[in-house]
């Protein structure tokens, strides 16, 4: 898959697209990235990108020109290939695993990241196919939100990751969060791994994890559990706890 | 405020610190970042940090010692001084504008990156004040959800930003999604700016904007206006688009 990302700050991707993961997907040829400078598409004499926003107020506005004509130069290079022209912006539709796999199912993917009070009202509604939110912050500009875009997706992709089961079991992916992990020496100043999961007895690890998992998605993300499809055991681990629940005074 | 943040890539932050306004941030002495190679404070001679799960199960954890070790470096030497310790993690709370502003009120934050299946439970139960996610998506690591983080927050503290009013109209910070921006030319292939913004009757163009909040924030993320503190002005704009509906044969 091809990721093209255009921004003003293309330093901002150093670390994360030449580090662990991303780095060793790019050499293996699984993604290419491509970043674009915005402003070396002004075609203004000093460069700028930015003006002062019509209706007055503080900050700076990304004007349409450059960015459009950034925009057309990578679309026209995707021919006639499938793509999406995404921005990155605290208004957008929130990113989610759903949406990750949805765009993992594309050629190409262009991304802006925008800067200063946001971009030009018109880009948006002519050329813009996804508006995207990492999260309800708000950060300086939109390079660690594609970086987040980028990783999510292309971890998805075949052979980016080693073992295709390492994220089977995922938070996520199943819509539940995933079971406490442990791992060597048995005891750490004073705290024991737990028991069942020394015993061998595959049957009963098993069912610890799930337990585990579901009554973590419970105390922390009940919506997450909402939206979860449970099966007849999950069902009926809920319905222990619900009876143990009831069988407390509460009053 | 000082960062420390721990990690097994220390160079994933290369880009993202050294750009922009973190870069200038830490420039001034705003922020001060500190970044520890986790794998330093291995004591095995292979300087591994990562072991097979008990219970069985693909990936590998991140076991107790090294981040125990590193951990304790760091918080020895904020002294008395007040810290939180936070973990990157899918199952933490679901990171925020409250939250980073309660962040920004600490004079050290520690971020642990997770990476692999995840780090052994027991330094979560004991050493972790807050576990946070960036979002419900899955990444292949803590680093660029710690690089959000300290991104939200540092951008809050005080000589970060240049114009202290840039961020007073934000999405979050007030609940509502921001108003459609504009800038130079007035017409843009064929596309007008909105007439009312070049009028320069400042009472119209903050009621447009105001307007344009609201109908942006009902259309696009309803449950962000269940929380928003509206006002007389907001609760009358939205009554009028409740009547214009109300008035339209839906049937």
């Amino acid at each position: 898959m091809r990721f093209d990302i255009l921004t003003l700050f293309p330093e901002m991707f150093t670390g994360p697209l030449t580090s662990s993961i991303l780095k060793r997907a790019r050499e293996r040829g699984a993604i290419e990235v491509n970043l674009v400078n915005i402003r070396d598409y002004s075609t203004n004499k000093h460069h700028t990108v930015d003006d002062t926003p019509y209706g007055g107020g503080a900050g700076m506005v990304m004007g349409p020109e450059a960015l459009t004509n950034a925009i057309e130069n990578v679309v026209g290079r995707y021919g006639q290939s499938s793509h999406r022209v995404l921005l990155m912006c605290p208004q957008g539709r929130p990113f989610s695993q759903a949406l990750a796999m949805d765009l993992a199912g594309e050629k190409n993917l262009l991304l802006i990241c925008g800067h200063y009070e946001g971009i030009d009202e018109r880009v948006r509604e002519t050329m813009v196919t996804d508006e995207i939110s990492i999260g309800d912050y708000v950060l300086t500009g939109g390079e660690l939100p594609a970086a987040v875009v980028v990783d999510a997706v292309a971890r998805l992709l075949p052979g980016v990751l080693g073992e295709a089961a390492s994220f089977e079991e995922e938070s996520f992916q199943t819509s539940l969060l995933e079971y406490p992990h442990y791992t060597r020496p048995r005891e750490y100043r004073g705290q024991m791994v737990p028991e069942v999961l020394l015993s061998g007895h595959h049957e009963e690890i098993r069912k610890w994890r799930r337990r585990h998992s579901l009554l973590r998605t419970l105390a922390r993300r009940p919506d997450l559990l909402e939206q979860a499809e449970l099966t007849r055991e999950d069902k009926a681990i809920l319905r222990e706890v619900l009876q143990d629940l009831a069988s407390l005074d509460l009053d």
